[in-house]
């Protein structure tokens, strides 16, 4: 971020640098023969000027720590995007590519890197992955809430502009109808994020014609009333002063978000497909390419064509400011780590992905108890140790954080809040779906984020959860009340099939631990993992914590499943496979079989994903193939566990929703007693 | 609905009935030892006001056609609804169960009608399942939006009274954080629906504490913002006459739904709890209950108790009037059939969940072609046949009804805006989850509701569609773009696991058809369906449609499964099993694996459900379990298939995102071509 405002006056080169970006947005998208012309050429001139004017952006040091971040949450516009990147000459990165002319011929390609939509993970300067619409502002909610913190932990007096840096966000109409940027909107407005502006293009068009077919809400209105600083551009196509007056506004407000509505025509310059949505999801054609290009003043038969002048615009402007700030930075930074060493090597583990040396050193141990404790209740313990050691793992609850015990309580670790941003706690508000969004832009400005709530609800959260996934972000999920063990609260907030929901998304590592114990070791999993989000489901109810000098280590958690108990001589004539709360009625079957002399074995199988990644000489050391005598017992839906019953084992599961009563009553009703346990095993024995 | 205004004083009895509210509540909870007491000793005036004073409503006939409809969308509050529903003296209905005071007694307890959470399907007089916060306003908006079009389309001149029920919802803070709930506000405000009104609970606490920690927006700004009338009452503790007067503006008011704030105290009453979170979700404790019946001037001792004149109060106002509306709508509705016999058939079938008659009749055919169509395709073809002969059938997408191909444009099919309530496309905006929502409260007030979008969004309206099968409603939804068949847009938008997820959630059917005659066969399994959603997972890319002379029939997809191409003599070496857009994989093969003399069978899957429902003797036949050579084909997450596959099968999928690019060049990379097909099957072969 600038000090001063920036300069509002811009010239011919500058317009020559806007219709670079809108004809590079339609000949790719041409050239694709798929894409999204219609926002890159609306929104050139509003990209323009945020990247060449305002944003403190070094192209030659894409990860550089206190860069403006940028984020697109229309991603459908990625040419808009890939096109800022290209011209402003953004390098290779971390892995990621840099998007080279040859790129943006390649758009939409495979192994290309530029996608129909922009994703982070592949793509150098793109700060994360946009498309399901929406997502992209909670991202950048997240993002600025994590500057802030930023900010507010390691800014110390005399070096505040280390950590000063500033988000850019621009959405469409799209974005601004989903409920899930309603709900981070409204806590950027609680949270007073003054980094924070949001470029709406407000060009009345969606992809099933004008807005007033479904979206006539006063959109500025409802931004006063989040609590946000509202700004209106009259002519985003041409008027390149007015935007940049009200950036400069922007940056001028404290306290507030601001909101920046733009007036733009959707397709600006195709004078048959402008102001509709047939500018909007597909190619132009060669004809209305040609006369757009007319209409701009552009050689027609030019395509992917960068003026003189234009490289050099980016050079002279944003890849000056952005050099000089990075030179800048990094020599006080030098400084910065003699002043404040500790600091500064934690401002370094971020930057690389690190945990603090010796972070692991006081996670609880927990003592064998046969009446144990929710696994919500050892997860608060470990929770709050694992954050003590990891200072920048910042996080809260979607309200109900007394329930989920996700609070962090050790001293100072506060919450966050506008007058108190150096805060540990994140209080969401009743927003899943916001949290996940926002938790994954603050994975994305390199906070160790975790959210937490009731499992059930991991259903309203679900697509940023995905999204998490699809970031290769280590985002935690603390999901507790995981099962019908709920119990009165009834089948609305009874999970059954969300595990299998969640097992069943890519990448994502889900983990259901058995015992304090295996909480701990399911943390120490959350905390090591650098490119996949976890999900740790937990419950309301007691489990009783097992004397490990009896049973198989909980370091077992790592390989997703393990030998809990096993038959003498280790050749069992039946297994016994469970996961979380499930896992005493397993051992206290495997107690019973082995009294009655049959050769049991208990497999602990917390995490599926995690086993399945161990090679097959292990899984079948767990889970013998010989052995098809199995009872699989999960308090949630049986979809998916053929693959570990196998063709003839029994699944103890839940089939229908639950029901409201006490958990005793359900226990019985659902058929979860040690009477079914044992009917199955002796069931399967004699097959 | 009323057509003067309401009385606005109220007198001892009045008061002694909200108290009688209060006290209920309070002590169900205490029984159970669980649930939430505060909402529903705050609320009690605010309930009782719209039940005895505006509600027109008939306890002893809870399904009238033509009542208000009363929706408690902070369904924790539910002892609010019980309360009321037993003193208004609610009878039994559809199966469904009154609410006695012994049933109070029983809150909460298994096989009971008062669970934590209403569930309409258990409890006659509940409207709707809540306590997913936020979905009740989705489901208010939706039951708003039927009635605006069951008045315009069946309230004839000088018959407009049959069908002119409005729509109470009260909602508190964690609602109004929810997105759900944003996105079918500003719908409803688009929509202006003056049938509805919102009463808040604006009571300022949250489980987590006071809504200053996450929740400091300008809620009433907000719906101002949204085109809602916004009202607030001052005193909803004690002031039952501001209540009351509020109520009566909202009745006056054209072109706008209201929002009525109302200011309580959680907990009011309690002497040390009330105005804290810990009134909220935990039972008070007897002395505090104590202490709360003695603010009342109750006797302190009582438990369960229900004054003299209670019950006689509510047969005087709400049961009076209820009865008197309902007798004289009876009588005209008997005018209405001789005047307006088709329509009146059509009322009919509505209320009793039935089709026209010969609704099926001009379902499309569709002859054999090798080049096909995309599934998406025959499915706008199919919804529009379908909708035309179930007139009542209204619907809509969020944007993308280009895409996906859901409108209905058969002649009069328009648009459903306030100029034009008895449109039959619902444009609701993006607005998956307010969609999802909606579509339960249309589906709830007698609508054949479908809901269409990209598959890949079933994610962002997830918790709806799991409501809509816990409240056994048929709602249909049109999922295109079902697979990375989606091509150049990328992962973000390529569907993976979810259709495993949707497989997941109980009671709900997925169907995939292959080709356009199953996509017929599958709609005519939609409408057919009275209790359970549907989901219809269609594709952007085309398919052929199969010769049926040659073929299995195509009705087979309402037994889930059956043999499309078999080995001559029926005895296959080896089956290929697919669905959808796979299933023209699964045919090559059969042929290229009959020409070489392979006894191969084609078994098409579209539904998991539906097949898991026949007999075994059927599934046997269909998947014998003696054929284990077999090959499983979905381009979509392999998560659930080992079902089919069984032990020995091979299983062609997905187990990683998708990438953006060209179809075919993904096709290849990802391995569904024919080569990896016929390799995966001779592998098979020599097990």
């Amino acid at each position: 971020m600038s000090a001063t405002p920036a300069k509002t006056d811009f010239d011919a080169v500058d317009q020559l640098c806007v219709n670079t970006i809108r004809t590079l947005s339609m000949d790719a998208v041409q050239k694709a023969n798929s894409g999204h012309p219609g926002a890159p050429m609306g929104l050139a001139p509003v990209a323009y000027a945020v990247w060449n004017r305002f944003m403190t952006y070094d192209p030659a040091d894409p990860l550089w720590f206190n860069r403006d971040r940028f984020v697109l949450s229309n991603g459908h516009a990625s040419m808009l995007l890939y096109s800022m990147l290209h011209l402003a000459g953004v390098v290779e990165s971390d892995g990621r590519k840099p998007v080279t002319i040859d790129e943006i011929k390649r758009f939409r390609q495979l192994n290309g890197v530029t996608p129909g939509h922009p994703e982070t993970h592949l793509t150098s300067g793109v700060e994360t992955t946009t498309g399901p619409l929406g997502q992209g502002i909670g991202n950048a909610v997240g993002m600025a809430i994590a500057q802030k913190w930023l900010a507010a932990t390691y800014g110390k007096p005399g070096y505040e502009d280390l950590f000063a840096h500033r988000v850019y966000a621009i959405c469409g109409d799209g974005c601004m109808m989903e409920g899930v940027a309603s709900e981070a909107s409204s806590l950027a407005g609680h949270l007073q994020l003054d980094n924070l502006v949001l470029l709406y293009d407000d060009n009345n068009i969606t992809i099933d014609g004008r807005t007033t077919l479904a979206f006539t809400e006063d959109v500025y209105g409802r931004y006063k009333a989040y609590g946000w600083n509202v700004l209106k551009v009259e002519d985003g196509n041409t008027d390149l002063a007015a935007i940049a007056k009200a950036l400069n506004s922007a940056a001028e407000t404290k306290g507030k978000p601001t909101l920046i509505g733009v007036k733009t025509k959707i397709g600006f310059g195709a004078p048959h497909k402008q102001d509709t949505e047939h500018a909007h999801g597909e190619p132009l054609g060669d004809e209305e390419i040609k006369a757009a290009k007319k209409s701009y003043g552009w050689p027609e038969d030019k395509s992917f064509y960068v003026p003189d002048g234009v490289y050099d615009q980016f050079k002279a402007n944003i890849g000056k400011r952005g050099a000089d700030a990075n030179a800048a930075w990094k020599a006080k930074f030098a400084e910065y780590k003699k002043a404040h060493a500790d600091l500064a090597t934690q401002v370094e583990c971020i930057q690389n992905k690190e945990l603090p040396a010796g972070w692991d050193k006081s996670l609880p141990v927990f003592p064998a108890d046969p009446k144990g404790m929710a696994t919500r209740d050892s997860s608060g313990k470990v929770l709050n140790a694992v954050a003590k050691a990891i200072p920048w793992m910042v996080g809260g609850s979607a309200d109900l954080a007394k329930s989920n015990k996700s609070r962090l309580t050790f001293e100072g670790a506060g919450d966050f809040l506008a007058a108190t941003p150096a805060g540990r706690n994140v209080n969401f508000g009743v927003r899943e779906h916001g949290m996940g969004a926002i938790c994954n832009g603050m994975a994305l400005n390199g906070l160790r984020s975790f959210a937490a709530g009731f499992l059930i609800f991991s259903d309203y959260g679900r697509a940023a959860i995905r999204l998490a996934s699809i970031i290769e972000r280590p985002v935690v999920y603390v999901f507790t009340h995981d099962s019908i063990g709920v119990g009165e609260d009834g089948p609305t907030h009874q999970p059954i099939e969300q595990i299998a929901s969640l097992r069943a998304i890519p990448g994502l590592i889900v983990l259901r631990p058995g015992d304090a114990n295996e909480v701990t070791e399911a943390y120490r999993v959350a905390a090591e993992s650098k490119h996949h989000p976890i999900i740790l489901a937990l419950s309301r109810q007691p489990v009783p914590t097992y004397d490990r000098t009896k049973f198989g280590a909980a370091s077992g958690v790592a390989k997703g499943g393990y030998v809990l108990a096993d038959a003498e001589g280790g050749k069992p004539d039946i297994l016994l496979i469970a996961t979380g709360t499930e896992l005493p009625l397993a051992v206290e079957a495997y107690e019973k079989l082995t009294a009655e002399g049959v050769k049991a074995r208990v497999v602990s199988l917390p995490s599926w994903e995690l086993f399945e990644q161990q090679t097959q000489e292990y899984r079948d050391s767990v889970i013998p193939p010989s052995v098809t005598a199995r009872v699989c017992i999960e308090m949630l839906s049986t979809f998916g566990w053929e693959h570990y019953a196998g063709p003839k084992g029994a699944i103890i599961g839940m089939r229908s929703f639950g029901a409201s009563a006490p958990l005793k009553d359900l226990l019985k009703h659902f058929g979860f007693t040690i009477e079914k346990v044992m009917e199955a095993a002796k069931a399967q024995l004699k097959k």
